[in-house]
């Protein structure tokens, strides 16, 4: 049964081999995002600060490499009755870019208070928007029905071995672009929800960057990755958390991505929404780069202190830019 | 006489070998800035748009390219009197950041109603700044009496070999990352003030992307280097005229720039601080970058259908970053 197989085949941890075809199938598609450096940071720091600017992505976030990857694999008997997916919006939003690009439907669940940028964003790419209440109705429920009524395969936001190798690719073009900037990174921080991304970078740096330390940074209450990884098991977030980073809501870390991580990354950051804002109107300010808060957590942890960069070669992801301008707006009158 | 020597050696259009000069010494200073492409922007034109972002340049602007080349030239007797400059911010910061870097002194004679960032952000890389009235002083007076006072060198925005071979660095960085694209541009846009950066930059084409057309855009009420061109003879802008582009607001073409576009560049464009607004609100809700007005209008002209580029791969310089984040919230307010 050769469906059966592949998807089996998702079911575990990618490996490095995986990764580098994840690169080639993602060549034309994807973009090699900059990997930039300021003086002005490095300045105030006290070290060298390389960010990956994956806000300048296709789709506004890292997420396309992944839902790319792992839709252009779908068997074609799968392909016509298209893909699902659910999802705050990022990972909507690369999952809608795929299937339009491959040609295929696609359904995204997206929860009704989702920002506004990104369910526009997500219909534009042609897929179909199905809204749900956070409280009221289980997302799991209603993508499940769909995949039974249209013989639609879900796409999961990072729990799959093919979503990993694909934000894999970050990590490769990371370690590439800093020897191409003579630079040799000894920390890379990881912006971090479910741990895809983490993941990903993680197993491609074993290889391109050995000895360098990965760690994740998350949001102060959901920081279940930095918890878990210290308890070693999976630890979940209180039901009642909150954070401004709307992509890193995730409840949990995955199993296949917390079977990667628990032994690749050293341990977590967490940052506070007031630190994430402070991020926010630096990027706008000296980088000139609009991030969403979930996107600007590394810098957040770098600029308030929470890892000492001095005399060091710290790479961090900036993982999206996709925020509501009313937000922004917000984020610089408060920070002004 | 070696100064006067010197002195008259930046009184010549460059050669495209002073722009090879100007990259080596450029090398390990100025950043070598992305040359960006969105499927997004693609897609919407039916072409390919290359877009080399100069915002994400040190000090915000190309402006650091030139300020640094020409005051990294200046002969040891002349360093401890230091710089002077008028400019309304973005020569200014590159000015300062150039002489801090030397460590020499630099005054910076700005208008008062500068943007507060480029005074603020002049004054933070140790330039002593002296404000003067756009209606009532005279910046050349207040200019000539600092260097007969001090014996400080005066840095001219644009209109000096140096600082023309330095912007000059950006147009060969594009032709190379074209190529590492796969791309040859046939049109390059330049956000055009005094012409420094479009001299520069089309005598670095003239040799690297042979038959390429240049063109400068300007705003609609200062375009100047248009006109110029058309009529063959420097023309001055209408003293009454005003743009939100407060980086192109120079009174009519330099000398030496115009000596040099008027054989080398094709035409101009022009657009309205309507177009540059909504330029402003794509560039961060589409491409994620904080673009000054100046810096947006070659984009403008893209996205407003000033020129076509359906089945073409256009290149442009998105030139600053350097606004005001409460300018930038009326922008997005605006157009939302």
């Amino acid at each position: 049964m050769p469906d059966t197989a592949i998807a089996n085949q998702f079911d575990e941890v990618p490996t490095f081999d995986d990764i580098l075809h994840a690169a080639d199938r993602l060549r034309g598609w994807a973009t090699e995002t900059p990997l930039l450096e300021y003086a002005a940071l490095n300045e105030l720091v006290g070290g060298r600060v390389l960010l990956k600017a994956e806000s300048l992505q296709r789709t506004g976030s890292f997420k396309f490499r992944g839902a790319f990857n792992r839709i252009v694999q779908l068997p074609e008997a799968q392909r016509k009755n298209g893909v699902v997916a659910f999802s705050s919006g990022n990972h909507a939003q690369g999952v809608a870019a795929a299937a339009a690009i491959l040609n295929l439907p696609a359904v995204i669940v997206m929860p009704r208070d989702a920002p506004k940028i990104k369910v526009r964003n997500t219909k534009a790419y042609g897929a179909e928007v199905i809204l749900y209440d956070r409280l009221s109705d289980s997302r799991e429920e209603i993508g499940d029905r769909i995949c039974r009524e249209r013989g639609a395969t879900l796409v999961r936001p990072y729990d799959d071995g093919g979503i990993i190798a694909g934000q894999g690719t970050c990590g490769l073009e990371i370690a590439h672009q800093a020897e191409a900037l003579g630079a040799r990174p000894d920390t890379l921080l990881v912006c971090c929800g479910g741990g895809g991304l983490t993941a990903g970078c993680a197993i491609a740096l074993e290889r391109t960057l050995p000895g360098a330390t990965v760690m994740t940074v998350e949001p102060i209450d959901y920081d279940d990755t930095r918890r878990s990884l210290e308890a070693g098991q999976i630890l979940r977030n209180d039901a009642s958390s909150a954070s401004i980073c709307d992509a890193l809501l995730a409840p949990q870390p995955g199993s296949l991505t917390f079977a990667a991580n628990k032994s690749l990354v050293s341990g977590g950051l967490a940052v506070a929404d007031q630190e994430v804002k402070a991020a926010m109107a630096y990027a706008f300010r000296v980088l000139k780069l609009v991030l969403e808060p979930g996107g600007a957590v590394c810098l957040a942890a770098v600029l308030a202190g929470k890892i000492d960069c001095a005399g060091r070669t710290v790479a961090l992801t900036l993982s999206g830019g996709n925020v509501d301008p009313d937000l922004y707006r917000t984020v610089l009158q408060d920070q002004a």
